[in-house]
């Protein structure tokens, strides 16, 4: 399984992915899950996969493969709504040629993407694309998309984020999501891949790998650890007679 | 859809479930999940429900109708093991009734259940019953089961639980993984039932509804919501350049 948070805040794009391909009990893989594209000064792409990994290979593949040519591709696009479409179009095509296939019974071949960034001069903006190559975008409503095993880490990111948070403060509530969802399922691994994207720098950010030995990923789940204990046992128990007092 | 939590502790047993049954926009309808059967100084026996609701109350009205006859019920088992055993095999029963019929394609007609109680001096005992009837015992090593929408409130009980948590603090941290998952899912809701059975009491525990008048739950979810803000703004952001710092 997989994981990934993308939030579109105010002050940019935080993305962070987990790295685990298959927690089978003999075959734990680890690989890349958020990419990075752009051209310096001119557009900056982050794009994060779930779900079938030939699939999400293969899309991304495809549009590199455009990279020089004659066709659009996500670094030619006049819009991040256009480097959506063309995500979830290439993904249509490539799921579409196994369709129908020999031996296709009850495989999905589907993946799952989030994509955000800035060209030029419009806004950061940021899509979820669905299996079936649709899409939306965040508002600074739910200015946060998830794919892949979310339901773990999402109580926080409800409780802390807004449009306004910092790129650090959003951040480390995105390690939180993580650290709550590294230990409650098996299937999401370390290491985790990071990119931040400051709105306006049109700099395609370098990517971050955060591995057990990171410094600050280590004390912030020692801290949060802790700090919820400490918190839980701030509130006091309810008195006996409140699981006594009998309504039938 | 549900959540329940069933904690099987050194002290007993704490057992919480939504009442929500419909989460579509005009047919929002409440139902009680959880239900208690019993003979005082004899046994005491919680039983909760998630999946479909048909199934659920078919079996349960199918155990209640055994009563008094002189099949096996559970009022007469030797054991929580032939509890589970009874629940099980009644869920198989009525949905192979309807298995093959008319109007079944794509309808999930299986229900999951947790049983948790105690019967004579045997010590107390909790089974996670799958869709299929077959069930699972809880063990101190991981003293909670969840049905229904788990995700979402998991992430606190891992953190917190242990089989020699005390019930009333067992009862705070379900209520907080309650709260997280009333807050991130629209498809669970209030009010809760609890039903808290302390070991070796052999009293059918009432059931008492926590709505959002509660003057505990109120407080807990107030306090809950300050301290993980609070929390999280004790733990220092990363530095700009943790995530500036480019490993490509």
């Amino acid at each position: 399984m997989t994981y990934c948070v993308a939030m579109a805040l105010k002050d940019g794009i935080v993305c962070i992915s987990d790295t685990r391909t298959n927690a089978g009990i003999d075959q734990i893989a680890s690989v890349r899950k958020l990419s990075v594209y752009g051209t310096p000064g001119e557009r900056a792409i982050i794009i994060q996969t779930a779900g079938n990994l030939s699939t999400s290979q293969a899309v991304l593949t495809r549009l590199e493969q455009q990279f020089g040519t004659e066709f659009e591709t996500i670094l030619n696009t006049p819009s991040m709504f256009d480097v959506a479409k063309l995500i979830g179009d290439t993904m249509r095509n490539i799921v579409a040629d196994y369709d129908n296939g020999p031996s296709m019974q009850n495989i999905d071949m589907t993946s799952s993407f989030l994509v955000a960034g800035q060209i030029g001069k419009a806004p950061t903006e940021s899509f979820n694309i669905y299996p079936q190559g649709n899409f939306i975008s965040a508002t600074p409503d739910t200015p946060y998309f998830q794919i892949g095993e979310s339901k773990y880490g999402k109580p926080v990111l409800d409780r802390i984020l807004a449009y306004d948070t910092s790129l650090g403060e959003a951040l480390r509530c995105g390690l939180v999501s993580f650290d709550s969802t590294l230990r409650s399922n098996l299937s999401v691994g370390l290491p985790l891949d990071i990119a931040v994207y400051p709105a306006d720098s049109l700099e395609p950010p370098l990517i971050r790998r955060i591995d057990e030995d990171d410094a600050y990923f280590q004390q912030l789940r020692s801290s949060w650890s802790t700090g919820m204990r400490t918190l839980m046992e701030s509130i006091d128990p309810p008195p006996s007679d409140y699981w006594q007092h009998h309504l039938k």
